[in-house]
């Protein structure tokens, strides 16, 4: 019941494709409207095993130092170091979804990552049905995070409340959860400090008693149409600050724990990179400008030494 | 025959400890004489499950913007994560080693990397005892690699046949083979493309009928002595040339292959973090400053687009 598609004809997998190239058109022109000066490139690429994707990335803007919004759809025979990771046999996949980061100039407006994704793998004997029958699967995962250099409390609790809110309209259990795995998914465990101060994280969101894949699909879809309203106002408020040199480089040291994130810990730069998608596409994450200091700590009871506090003990913004 | 202590009393462990003790004076000594105004900042460091290690960083030289000259030993209980990768079960190791990575500021001074490492993983019955009668087991491992961010060939010439010279006074073989598992090891394969342009790799160095641990003592210390007049004549023939914000940038953008290499593949950043090693002194190899740009490419014929191109298909530099 719960396979490609429904009793009416809504095909999970169709409309969702659709709803990320919307989304992506809609996140990409607000945002050159915020930056006001630079346009987003637009590269089109295939993969060779079956996909492929439309990577739109913006540089040197106003606002926005770099960053990209990128799709990609890809399909074909899941890769054998997927296999394992997955604990499936030899059988077909689609994944799609959207990945967005974004790396303001300013210290003072934070970092924002986002993925909405869709995922399917098909049974070994009936190689079109995702149905779960004999082995197939499909589900959705994804989620919106906030990593700032400067900590301002009133942001940290708009974005989160935007993501309560999303989440609220479909399961109350929803915000609680994903916030929490949120937290513990971008943690640099090796340097016992979050990556940022979190916002939702779900995977493998599957249809269940309570959950058809339509319902995961309104909020999945729900939780991505709330992106711009989480994070714009937060831009608009503080990218005319005014900051320091010094203020500059504690963002870009900073910018290098993001490095290590991504690079070391993440899943999905991982599964990029061995699904052969495009390289460009997958680590147009990195910020462009980066520092690595020897065993560098601020100064105790200042601004970046709060920021710290806060990485390293997460934070309940709604209830605060 | 070839355990702890041989026929005459030789402890391949305590005088290999010792000799990387000394050879960080040494190194270190002359590093600050090249460089001419930045000195080593000395951290000592203690492992809470066993061992420790002498830290030595410089930053913000005439020569060296950033780099890291460190030893460490190390022993205990082998961690979970490690007898998994040795195939080895719930036993006891020990390991040392001198790890050094010198980031210079000019673009035409190639960043070098090398380490030299003993390591001794005990019987399971006889704690003591690496002799490797029930599973234990000790070897040395090492090398020393250039990354040029301009292609100088007679740099490239000097640093390959400083590390031959050193080579053949033990094994004709020892420099092809050696050199070859250099260009395989610190390769991006996401990237399609060497770190650098090589020099030595070397690993699981054991006693066998042509080569004793002191055979193998012997010829990793002829390569650690080697190092200063592989790579310091390059530094001084390289260090005063002019160059432009260009070049400047370009370093910058292959210092971020360079993070890309440490952090997704590098088996000894790996070793280090699942080890609980002090993460300071195994991130110093990271370079101060270093950025990512969107799909960049060098102009074709350009000194930059030389380097790929020697990037993607080693050379045999000794019979060029």
């Amino acid at each position: 019941m719960q396979g490609l598609k429904d009793l009416v004809g809504f095909s999970v997998k169709d409309k969702f494709y659709k709803y990320i190239q919307e989304l992506q058109d809609t996140i990409t022109s607000r945002l050159e409207i915020v930056d006001g000066k630079a346009k987003f490139q637009e590269d089109l690429w295939q993969r060779p095993e079956g996909g492929g994707g439309r990577t739109r990335v913006i540089e040197n803007g106003n606002v926005f130092e770099k960053g990209g919004v990128n799709i990609s759809g890809v399909h074909g025979k899941l890769p054998k170091s997927m296999q394992a990771y997955f604990k499936v046999g030899d059988v077909d996949f689609f994944a799609c979804g959207l990945s967005l980061v974004l790396h303001p100039k300013n210290p003072m407006v934070p970092t924002v990552h986002a993925n909405w994704r869709y995922f399917e793998i098909y049974d070994e004997k009936d190689g079109s049905s995702p149905s779960g029958r004999s082995g197939g699967a499909s589900w959705f995962g994804g989620g919106q995070d906030l990593t700032p250099y400067y900590l301002f409390e009133e942001d940290a609790i708009h974005f989160h409340q935007t993501c309560k809110t999303a989440c609220d309209k479909h399961n109350s259990d929803f915000y609680p959860n994903y916030k929490k795995r949120c937290d513990e998914y971008f943690y640099n465990t090796h340097r016992h400090e979050g990556r940022g101060i979190g916002g939702l994280f779900f995977d493998y969101c599957k249809a269940s008693e309570h959950m058809t894949m339509e319902n995961w699909y309104n909020f999945v879809t729900e939780v991505g149409d709330s992106f711009l309203e989480a994070y714009v106002p937060i831009v608009e408020k503080r990218k005319d600050l005014a900051y320091t040199k010094a203020q500059r480089n504690w963002q870009e040291i900073r910018r290098g724990r993001y490095v290590e994130f991504n690079l070391v810990h993440d899943k999905g730069t991982l599964f990029g990179l061995k699904t052969n998608g495009r390289i460009e596409s997958i680590l147009m994450s990195l910020p462009p400008h980066v520092q690595w200091v020897y065993d560098h700590h601020p100064e105790a009871g200042s601004e970046e030494a709060k920021l710290l506090e806060v990485l390293k003990n997460p934070v309940d913004w709604i209830n605060k």
